[in-house]
């Protein structure tokens, strides 16, 4: 991971600065929310992916012009951030990236709508690549995590929810941009098919690896490592893996509390520590980390069908960086 | 206008056409909002200015391949919807296009992500065009959009707000997609640059002479007209253009009154009647009414530089028939 951060750290960085610049806008508030949530870091994971996408189809080391996938790579940040806001809003979720989440501070409108320049500044930044292409998989990507999402709210607090339709739920929510952002570096360099189909698989099995990992790490990691509280899928009565999993193995008492919690949202003291209680008695989140391991052991296959040179290592380890938050 | 709904019928059928096929999605409740606030009609005039321009840059009858403009302005459209979308949840509007507003029916958060769904549906269909012109003018339409949207909610209840201000802020918010959605029409279909310009400014004057008729007509139509109630700007406390100028003009007992129903948001029965009477008393409607006038006299100018033929003097009446709605 170090070696992949170290060699796409000039990359970056022009992505970052790209991303700052960007951001600007007249009217103070934008720039001002902006910041709060772009520059509060985050992984920078999926234009992370952007670039070495690109880098991969090339050559390590080779000294080729980034300058399209940087913005590629800047557009996708902007995409993320975008549904980050509006994501905040529905979910009325408390915090975001360690912070007090924007629409905590600045309202609600003003999140919605610096979510909607944010997405349209990324089509600006597309459009200025000339490549039609790339903007095309990332306008759909758009309209795919807008479907998994409202999919997702239709199903919110229903315990019927079964895994196959949770799986196609973060694929279009979650992995879909992580797919979306690997394609498009690689095209924005004008890589061969099987290259930018390799990179693609990689991206959308690792999106699903992380959300998994995500899921099992709410119910069991500190929450400096989770950059949000731990129990914040529970409390905002969230339909994850391990739930899931429980749900299915429950007995008719646990189910009867699954209910409570969940359906009716009746959460008292004491009740995430019985809901890792139950999820531990029946395995549920080593099945939920398994299922991370399973999806992260299929983005490393599809890297396979890279051209062999050291970046090819470094995004094997990159996989396990993300599944380094869940062992 | 007659004449000219009458030339742009089958064109016009095209792009409904494609809005219905392109809000569809395996997510029910998706297509079943987006009809709720399309299929409910409105006027169309934003896809129809893409349209009209389109054959202005051409000759009006001529036998054009229009596919290109078509997918345009169904883009138009969808853009327009999401902000309608997005607008009703900021603002928590009850009412739009005589229906009761969807996010009353599915909620906020339905109502803002199938308004992400449909912004992203118009950059996939614009990416089928494979007009990146056009497509960067719609992308920039729509952050000058959300610029506009945010600098008025940053000014929400302040009667400080001056008439350069407001200005400034509908022509983002209103008149930025009427002048985009007009030279994306002539753009499309490869009109010269002269032409661009003019359909452009025409766009531009008349979404300026469009809203500001909308302010006039808040505080003097009937419901029927406009769609909506009569009195919604007041209710929800805005600043148009009639209150601004009847502020500037207001008695010390009439700044108190703005002072209570617009900045405290103390409303009482009986104060949008003494609000219409206290703009009576200052003409203040009459003089939204007249700047109204103004840019649709600027609107009908920019037709000059248009080449001679039908569809001129169409667009001359289509101003007459937006402003009609004021006189």
């Amino acid at each position: 991971m170090e070696a992949l951060v170290a060699l796409a750290r000039v990359d970056m960085a022009a992505v970052d600065a790209l991303i700052i610049d960007r951001m600007q806008s007249p009217v103070p508030v934008i720039p001002l929310l902006a910041e709060h949530i772009i520059a509060a870091g985050g992984k920078r994971l999926r234009p992370l992916l952007t670039i070495a996408a690109a880098r991969a189809a090339t050559a390590a080391f080779a000294d080729v012009d980034l300058a399209n996938p940087v913005k590629l790579a800047a557009s996708v940040e902007f995409i993320h951030t975008a549904t980050l806001l509006h994501d905040d809003v529905v979910d009325g979720s408390e915090r975001r990236r360690g912070k007090v989440a924007a629409h905590l501070i600045w309202g609600s409108a003003t999140s919605v709508l610096v979510g909607d320049f944010l997405f349209a500044r990324a089509f600006e930044l597309m459009v200025e690549t000339g490549q039609l292409r790339a903007l095309g998989i990332l306008a759909q990507a758009s309209s795919v995590i807008a479907q998994g999402e409202v999919l997702q709210l239709t199903r919110a607090h229903d315990l019927n929810l079964d895994q196959e339709t949770y799986l196609r739920i973060i694929s279009a929510k979650t992995a879909e941009l992580f797919a979306a952002a690997a394609e498009a570096g690689a095209v924005g360099i004008g890589a061969d098919e099987k290259t930018t189909s390799a990179v693609r698989s990689f991206g959308l099995n690792l999106g699903l690896a992380f959300q998994l990992a995500d899921d099992a790490l709410d119910y069991g990691g500190s929450s400096e490592a989770l950059g949000k509280n731990t129990g914040d899928d529970f409390r905002e009565r969230k339909l994850t893996l391990p739930v899931i999993k429980a749900v299915q193995r429950a007995t008719p008492a646990e189910r009867a509390f699954w209910q409570r919690v969940i359906e009716k949202g009746d959460q008292r003291d004491g009740d995430l520590e019985e809901a890792i209680a139950i999820l531990a008695r029946h395995g549920a989140v080593e099945a939920a980390r398994a299922e991370s391991l399973r999806w992260a052991g299929q983005a490393k296959r599809a890297l396979d069908n890279l051209p062999v040179h050291p970046l090819r290592a470094m995004l094997f380890e990159l996989v396990d960086f993300v599944i380094d938050r869940v062992l």
